[in-house]
């Protein structure tokens, strides 16, 4: 369906543009396992109002998954699962004034019972947008197909490179 | 459909009998939620070949959604993410041999770029099961609507107890 | 003014009501200090409506300063700080959910530039109070004088202290 | 008021010239919030003498706020605050002999009762400058609009930047 | 000669009565190894110019060592070093507001070059006896005698734990 | 015998082909230490047939000792030790998306009771391949022999940098 | 044999008696694993001459693995490590003067170059049973026999719980 | 007195030539404060037997304070304190193999009760060579009027850096 192709699935956010060079995998990978996804920027802290509209619509906007990036005390991938019922995937994001990336984990991580954030590891936007994957394939099956084929990929992958170093590459 | 009442699209496993008054919080959230689980002990390192099974039969079981919870070098979720392309939810679990909860969070969470685990707050199997309905609910409407139901009550009863203490409860 | 007497200066809001027993050292300080405030629940993420509109019109119902308690993700200083202008003091709350209080406190200390939250020590709400007291000093003689008369106390109790000790109390 | 132009309201310290590149965003931003601060050197471990007389006099001379920076064990704050009763910031400072900035942190953040310092995160000496501006509003119209056209800025700056990333710009 | 034995050498102080339970132990560590201490509460927070006091004093005095404990952000034993040119050693407190103990560390163990702290184990008060001996003992013969006797009664019950656990005891 | 020479005894496998400049000085010692090992690329996550393949030939294959290097959420070593009796070294590698190496640590050492992996410092393959020759060497009066040398080497090389220190040479 | 019945093939030693009721979790498991064991305390700080003369002896004396338990700064597995070219495997003991652990842990995993120490989880005493137990299986059929059996064993008691959680036990 | 000057009462230890960047600084601040110091390198992992020589020796060769630095698990302050009825002042250095110096400050600090080991902070050579002097002086007059003079020499310091930036140096 040419409709399906226009219109985004998953919704990709984060604080600040100097996120965008950690966030662009998220972007990327979604493209190559065949799913629909928009970029922005959304501050929970700079633009509060921005962030209210941008969750409260997403789901009647036709978003299915969000996924949020922010570093430091990290308050945007919550504050959005406190007001969609969508899944929120949270990327915690090691930006500069973060002390060691621990404010971005923690504040992203530990969301109180009833409002939980799928945090993946810190600045792994290519697993966030592989886990939007996972989920729009539990009813799309062209994308659980291209998700099988990216795992074996990564195993072929790591077999050359076994093959490689046995070979004495080292 | 009484069909669907009997297949549980959610599979809830952990590494230990120990793990269960945490992911109990699982089980209840999601009966409540309208989603259909399945729970059942599965040891990474004690049976490996078990969850190898587990893992391998899992989408054409018919199960949606993985949740793991599992405490110290806590590799089940990740494991298990290795093998399918279901969607798993990793919970950390404060176990006894767990330091402060650290090694469980830091080993479900900070998964290799390809292998994404949705983790959740340390002992967080609640949000967990929310989390599993979410992803269900992409897909399923009465789950949604369950789900923005849940979202209401949580809302409620932070203004009963606004009101309480406002009325000089404390 | 008796009007002064019933028109709060300070708000206090925390995300749970099992947040009081340690915010009521706020209120309690607060009072001692000659002081108004006012205390209810506001939780960032089961009422972000309610979070909003609380921070949205402190202002202009005459609130100067806001001290807000939360623990684990704790999103409600930060928050209510992108929202308002007012000055705002966080108390991280070492919850039942927190990570030994790491969590709570990097996720209310470390905000991005533009959005300060005033932070205090880890459950120190009796602090929180005594800052507000401070803040509103600046314009306050009454209060300032008797921010002087309670550091005078604290010495006085110290000093008595001692001499106990000295004199082989211990 | 000409005179107001030339009386500093705001004292800014630190405990060491090699603090100066991060505590310069505190004297930048007030200037910008329109209020008035001076810039000084006060090291509490090298000028135990000039950090007393520094802190009982700040009062006296006009002072509203203190904002102090330090690294390691940063006891400058924390000090000053235990001398004067006015609000004091406190900055933590990653200096070099710092262990990843958590000594500055814990050092200034974790005040007895009775003594409170208002955090900011590690190197923010900027959000300390606007704190220190939003406790002046308080009392100062002026000092107060300037901060909601300050608010209103980080907004637009926000806006734009998702316009350009929406627009392709990544 | 009895005017030693009424002098003190080492001078014990600890920011609050409640650290005395454990800084009780240096005071009887000193006794045994034939030192002469005092003890007093000295806090540098609340009571800033007592402090100032006891540093400036204790040289003149006759102390030849100060033994500092204090917890949370732990100001007291770097402020001392700051005013004296005598040794300080700090004891870290594990205070009831301090974050597992890291707080009590970092803010003694961290001091700038030029002002040392010799910093024990985290409440080991009884190490901060010890350590005062052992700078006694550089200049006083019978200490340092005190000293080796003391060293072997350890290596002498650790031998009989030995015997009892060889022979069965476990 | 030359069978011996051509047979490997160690078995030498890391997560991926990025971790081989940390894990070839555990091929190098082993060398020096006269024990043969073999290298590979395994990973448990990107591969895990392969994983389990290599585990349970291990013994059968007549390897003695198998050395683990990952990093992250490190789990190759703990799920090898999981399918294999032989003992499992593991190597924390520190690699790019490590949140300072905790994560590598913690997901190795932390095993539960029942599967041991020998866990040692982040980064030391040397000291991984060192343990490993320890190991054969209770069984091979060779390698102890080596051993002993390699030890003796270690002292003389310490003992000539003292001498070129005691010179003056710093 | 009886002869090796009676001759100790695994040395087992710990700082303090205290260390006994983690550290006997070895001494039994290395029993039911075949193993022959003794066990006495070693302090590395009360008692460095036995440590020496432990640890230098120890392989003359027929010992083939050691394991040892500290706490706190825990110096004795490294200690014996530097001493002895046998493997030593060192459990982190959280005892009363540990900083949640991290001490020991850090300070027994963390060896240079050169002198490797094999340690296992905070207080897994067990671990290191087995491993030593593994290690000497390498050479001896009916260690390695008995390790295949518990692991079998280990396998079983999972798939017991499973199937009481799955009959609805929870 | 000639004999003084030739003969050291400061012994200076590391446990590799690496060190010697860092501990340079000790040797520095020791001879401007006219103390005599010799340096030497002593591993205690790779050089057991000269450790306890150099320990064990240290009195009876006229030493009076031992400086001693070490990495990652640094045991060789520990050790030479187990030894020696000394005061030893432990120096953690940050070496390559330490993670962010944890693992170097917790195995120099956390000392068990009865050997006292003198921390100072991360890399902090120039304040143990100061802590040594401030030991020495409490029986040497001439020690002590330089540790004042150094002591006024830094307050100085600052003072001018204060100047500086008040008549607009920043």
């Amino acid at each position: 369906m040419t409709m399906k192709s226009t219109m985004p699935e998953v919704g990709i956010i984060m604080g600040s543009k100097s996120d965008l060079p950690v966030m662009i995998d998220a972007v990327e990978v979604l493209k190559l396992l065949g799913a629909h996804a928009e970029v922005t920027i959304v501050s929970a802290h700079r633009t509060p109002d921005r962030m209210f509209d941008y969750a409260k619509s997403a789901a009647s906007r036709g978003l299915k998954v969000i996924i949020a990036g922010a570093g430091g005390a990290a308050h945007l991938p919550g504050m959005v699962a406190s007001i969609t019922h969508l899944p929120v995937i949270g990327v915690p994001v090691k930006s500069s004034n973060s002390i060691d990336g621990w404010d971005s984990v923690l504040s992203i991580l530990q969301m109180p019972n009833g409002i939980p954030v799928a945090t993946v590891a810190l600045n792994a936007a290519k697993n966030a947008g592989i886990l939007a994957a996972q989920i729009l394939a539990v009813s799309d099956k062209q994308i659980a197909q291209n998700l099988l084929n990216f795992k074996a990929d990564l195993a072929k992958k790591v077999e050359e490179s076994a093959k490689e170093v046995e070979e004495g590459g080292h």
